[in-house]
């Protein structure tokens, strides 16, 4: 049977999400801002502590992917291959090491949703939107200072956050609170569905081949909204730290396993 | 931290299904045919063999649910509880039991998606529509003799399966391929993504408080399509059984786990 | 040239509607409640006036639809005939006759955006949901007292109104502000672009073969909406007139103009 | 009451569309192929005739958009100003002239299908994916020799087309059939469906402050696929000629009406 994640067939051709490596290009919107310490140790599951400095950071990043596999089948079926995520990054200490994690996170694909689950990112389906930059005429921001964009996501049918970003100058990078190696839980509650888990796991990844591509900062505006669904106003914005504009692309074929405990 | 799947939080009010029981109020079609007994021994993992009588059986099933969790949330908020699916079953034998299993699936809703998932459900997701019955007027079918459904599958911008269902009488049972307890394998890949699992279980499962309404036999078409990703062409309809619509509500709390086999 | 709308080609095939009569199946959730006469006067152009018995009555109406030509061919392929729609209902005064007069309108699908523009319904495209009754199981209201729906209308991302209903008892008729002949305006703006019409005409409409199935009148909350990109809240609710469910088929052939004025 | 198109409002801010001028940058793809010239001329209502020159030249377009009004209000919720579009140009002449005409459109936001019905477009809805040209990484096409584009259309669950575009190097234009100004029949038939139009006009539009920026020249596979409500397949793909990516921007602001002939 073949196939990484499901379905498992004769020759895999139907999986969700092709064999690894899978290739990134994309442009990014990164928000950071300061939320009450305790608000990210809420989100942190056991053996999990804040980071020392800064521990209240978050960033949100819209960004507009597209992806791949190593054949590029989905450059030229590209609705295999494009989508759009929202995610909210924090830091954390796992085992004496810092690493950046994924709290909440919403694509509006199959494949990368189920893509990141793999790679324990909690991903759901939103409508996310994001300003373009555009070379030419009016209906989009340049590339430059003053270049102003606007970001969206929903889910459920409401608004759960919004943002505008202006560009002020040239950066060096995108900010601080994404940029370790992520440390993510994957869980599977046990089918018995009594409070367990059959597959309880600390795994931790980078991509390689990584670039980043342009990169400004500028100044910013994020509001997050209420659902009943959804516990964002938990992570209140305390203090705005950065915004940058971003491109970046990266490829990705493996993680590394940091800790088991599997209860049953 | 709760939350029976992810994102786990303080409160679980997030997570991206509510806690069991989870209960199901649906409308359903049944199409079942006979193709070739190894092309389902094909889509059978090791540990599993064909069933003795009629192996070629398959059913392809459309449903057009609601859900919801014990507090009925979903049902004030339907967008978060209404949800349509396609799915394929096949009979197997595992441990000397005989079994039905899901072997392709599509939904149109996140929830549906990782619901299923923890039920070993290979879910996609697809755009999926069927008829309504009506009680009034011309634009749908009666439930009666003559009345007649149809019903399609997309996922990808590709059209995978329609069908046409044209009731002929009253029917005691929906057929017989999708009637044992369900027999499905729960993997996930390790993230090390080197071919080994970090979990992979064989689980069963069935309802409880399963009830049928109104259940009718009839005529019917069915086709199914090709797509660079699908492998639905390897199921070919070689005859036709039976086909039926029916309406359905069952609850659902737990499965057990029958096999365990991590093989890292 | 062949097609009632557009496009118009030598077969009509690809119209984006079929020819008339057009017949329709549903069900609906009927909200009324008064606003200040004012904001409905607000709402009526030139050659309207106001009802003299509760101008302020507005009804907001879900509706779960099944559509189809004379050749019933969306009934086998539904995603060409199912669709769902929200509409604002206020009654008005036009040559000296009382009519109804739908302000605003939602509707999920592209054939019923243009369908309705043909008869001066002003379509936009919205997310819609409301419960369906069941007859077995949990999961959604049965159709007797205390039944209870959800309902709900999205656009841009933006939640717009949400409502719930609760059955009491049967009812004999869903409420009477939807209930006389629709008087809507067609316009057509100059390709000029410059304040003018192309098309400038009052016309009305009524079904024929109209039907209504169960009818149940209920308790309900209604919420309304900001958005830039709406104007709900100038319709605020300052009482709840009554609430219904009910179904109804209706089919639809032609309209009648009363006024035209094309300002060219 | 304001509002361009509809709903017309006390404020017209709920208009489905903002006032004229609308902006757009946007990135296409064009490919152009032969087709027979009676398939075109069929196409053509009365008035209008086939060119001499290459009569049967037709256009494929894949555009992915950003649009605004004068207000910029769009860039900074993008959700109500991206959209994509594919759409088939014909060459025709009219009172002596040679234009440029779009026979078959779909898009994928309800603004831009009004905003275009305004302009003579016959648009319907339509799912739309195209290759994202990116400057990192391996997934996507660099602008430059070699670069591979996808594209692809669907409606009702259907695809329709599909296209590979290959970067063989610089283009001055991005082809010749849609470089005319667009001449289109406007129609809304009589509320009375008795097969008359109350509004029957030709009307001729340009943009202003157009631009290209960076065109490329390449080579092209196309496809076009049956459907129950479409008729792509009358205009098959007897000689490739040639296709392009190019950028552009232009601005609208008003057409101006050609003839005018208001049957009833």
């Amino acid at each position: 049977m073949k196939g990484l994640f499901y379905p498992r067939t004769p020759t895999g051709r139907a999986s969700i999400v092709p064999p690894t490596p899978w290739h990134y290009s994309g442009e990014l919107l990164t928000f950071e801002y300061r939320t009450d310490s305790e608000a990210v140790a809420a989100l942190l599951p056991e053996g999990f502590s804040l980071v020392q400095e800064d521990p209240g950071a978050v960033a949100v990043l819209w960004a507009d992917w597209q992806s791949c596999g190593d054949d590029f089948a989905e450059i030229l079926d590209p609705v295999r291959g494009q989508y759009k995520e929202v995610f909210f990054v924090v830091r954390c200490m796992f085992q004496g090491k810092a690493y950046s994690r994924c709290v909440y996170i919403w694509v509006d694909k199959d494949f990368a949703m189920l893509r990141g689950q793999h790679q324990g990112y909690p991903k759901k389906l939103g409508s996310i939107h994001m300003s373009r930059p555009v070379t030419l005429g009016k209906a989009g921001p340049r590339l430059d200072v003053g270049g102003t964009f606007g970001a969206t996501l929903a889910a459920m049918d409401r608004r759960l956050a919004q943002a505008r970003f202006t560009i002020t100058g040239p950066a060096d990078r995108p900010g601080f609170v994404n940029g370790l190696p992520m440390a993510h839980n994957r869980w599977m509650p046990a089918i018995e569905t009594d409070g367990t888990d059959s597959l309880s796991e600390v795994v931790t990844m980078s991509g390689f081949d990584g670039q980043m591509g342009r990169c400004f900062k500028g100044d910013f505006e994020l509001e997050l909204f209420d659902s009943p669904v959804e516990e964002l106003l938990d992570l209140p914005i305390r203090e705005k730290i950065g915004a940058y504009w971003h491109e970046v692309c990266v490829s990705w074929r493996a993680g590394t396993t940091l800790s088991r405990n599997n209860l049953r």
